[in-house]
């Protein structure tokens, strides 16, 4: 906030709140975050759904203000009572005191109860409730506050991981790592897709984590075969694994919030030399934007190198447009390790850095590694074996 | 389009795309509806994911137009192929030809191609990629069109559903009610909260369908005990069932694109009398609200109908801000059988009826079912048990 002149920051998309707050919202809700130390933070949320929201990811910030309507009697509830219902009754009490309706006026008055009213404020644009007419009722109603667009650089702060984020994540690879194991162990000759991402799936959820899908459509990211070529968002289908075909996964599974991207492959019986030939190729790439990984390392420059890398090992057509990125709350994040970003890595900076190839008619082979940027050299979070599984 | 004096449409949201293209979009994607029947629709999608998007959900829409950057080699490809691995290769080699980076500028240049360079045109703007700057540039580059916003519009048509979203719905019931039955099953007293979830979540997969949940971060909305009295959002927690327990799940699963909101309740062992005096009163409620729930009704008047009944039925302090909602890709839509929603009810509609009541301290009760509004009555897709069920 001080390099970029802001008295306080606004948080909005999901991300952002949960990321300034802990609580993870549902519907429209504000985080605002003053500069001084003195001025309290708040949080503006609806009383309908986050009243569970509150209850069960408690933010740090202790000032809740509610808007909407929804009710929970209160009236008759007696001691012994846990903290959870506590908290239900005071968030449902105070609501009741002010029933205000509409979230963006009571955040105009939270910034003038506690004195923000003029000078520059960062509000996330990404996801504001009515950004359509936001801009001009913050003009109107505190017309010496300079609001500007702060999407961008909540994103820049998000790029350097704290360790509760790193512990969550790695939770994630490891909940992932488990069921991979799990659904190579199943794997059979005449098993459809379909089944085989039940076994990823299924065991995901025994081990705490939620699979990720996609508007709820997708499956689990498993393909087989020649289906290999398509990309991560497979929808799981009734094909039928062969013998020598390649089995390949790319993404993982979430954990409060938190999710992974990795990719392993395998072949069912002994890879063909063309199979190996260039999943050694690509692996030698990853290997080396691992090294490369490290602090004032920048972006383009990796991403140069290990393209070069791959063409030199074994695939000389090789093209890609990334080979790796920043990953965090909403999944792809900067930096890119593209040719274009000039970023300098930063200890503390989570990337996933891969080398995917894909041809029509032969299939999709690829290695994704996870790890932290360090002075001291990259932290792995995956650890799953890192070479072409041979599956017997 | 003709009522609202509209040229074209153009759909953003996934919502919209989904609805209006039959692609499950990943990232931003724009569909094209022109008015006339002579010009012909578009979609214009990123070509880094949606190779596998357009694969795997093809639309019905056959001018599709890539952006962005992504490789997939198809050189060698060579037949036999099926029909995926050729629509892969038509739309990388498409792309290759114009490697277009902006939707945006490739939007407009499709609209000039089309000659819709003039008149209203109807843009959703729910989710619109660079929203800050995309009515400046439309301006700037198409000054003689006038766009205006119409997410809402896009609403109140997909209020009416089509025989094809019905079937997807109620196929998320039939899983949900499976998942729900088989948690039932496994019911005994001492399993925590998150062992029937697990019940019931693997159950959906199992089944075909997505456990749906909110930002990775919460599991079914299945509570026990007093914790029923947290809306429907509960991380489900280590709470042990005892004897006497109330069991409430509100909520479903996806389906193709397709969720379910329905809610049923259970006791472990006999029904306490104010449980089920309680439960029979709010089953009262939506009893009527379904009764009512004909052609040209006004949600309004349902609304106030069905307090009155739960009151005079059993709750006098029953306090309520709607009694249900219509339901779509989204979730929930309107109408609102809420207190200020005036809208008449229309054949093909489908509404969630429910009267949830909950007290901190006792616990929450419900029952939600589902309907399509017809002339000929009320068309049930839940077709569960509506009692209070009491688990032996």
């Amino acid at each position: 906030m001080v390099e970029n002149g802001l008295e306080a920051l606004v948080a909005t998309s999901p991300a952002n709140v949960f990321y300034s707050s802990d609580l993870c919202p549902y519907g429209d809700t504000f985080v605002l975050l003053p500069l001084e130390r003195e001025i309290e933070p708040a949080i503006i949320t609806s009383i309908s759904a986050p009243i569970p929201v509150v209850v069960m990811s408690p933010p740090w910030i202790s000032d809740v203000r509610y808007f909407g309507e929804f009710y929970t009697e209160t009236r008759w509830a007696k001691e012994p009572l846990d903290d959870s219902e506590r908290i239900l009754i005071a968030a449902q009490e105070s609501w009741e005191l002010t029933r205000k309706l509409n979230p963006t006026a009571l955040l105009f008055e939270v910034l003038e109860e506690r004195g923000i009213i003029k000078g520059t404020i960062g509000v996330d644009e990404s996801i504001l409730p009515k950004s359509h007419i936001f801009w001009r009722q913050i003009k109107e109603r505190l017309p010496a506050i300079d609001a500007v667009p702060v999407s961008r650089l909540f994103r820049e702060i998000r790029m350097i991981k704290t360790e509760e984020e790193i512990r969550r994540i790695k939770t994630a690879v490891k909940i992932t790592e488990k069921a991979w194991e799990a659904a190579l162990d199943s794997a059979r000759e005449g098993m459809t897709e379909k089944e085989f991402a039940y076994v990823y799936e299924s065991t995901i959820l025994k081990e705490g984590g939620r699979p990720t899908s996609h508007m709820g459509v997708y499956g689990a990211p498993i393909a087989l075969g020649r289906r290999t070529a398509f990309v991560d968002l497979a929808f799981p289908s009734d094909y039928r694994l062969r013998r020598g075909d390649l089995i390949r996964f790319d993404g993982g599974c979430s954990y409060i919030g938190y999710g992974c991207d990795m990719a392993r492959t395998a072949v069912l019986g002994e890879p063909s030399e063309k199979q190996k030939r260039y999943y050694d190729a690509l692996s030698e790439g990853v290997q080396l934007a691992v090294e490369m990984a490290t602090p004032r390392e920048m972006a383009s420059k990796i991403f140069n190198a290990v393209v070069e890398r791959v063409r030199d090992a074994g695939i000389p057509h090789y093209r890609r447009h990334h080979v790796g990125h920043g990953w965090g709350l909403e999944g792809y994040n900067p930096p890119l390790i593209g040719p274009r970003d000039n970023t300098e890595l930063e200890e503390g900076m989570l990337l996933c850095l891969e080398t995917p190839y894909y041809e029509v008619g032969f299939g999709g082979l690829m290695l994704e590694d996870i790890i932290v940027v360090k002075k001291s050299g990259p932290q792995y979070l995956t650890q799953f074996n890192k070479q072409l599984c041979a599956i017997r």
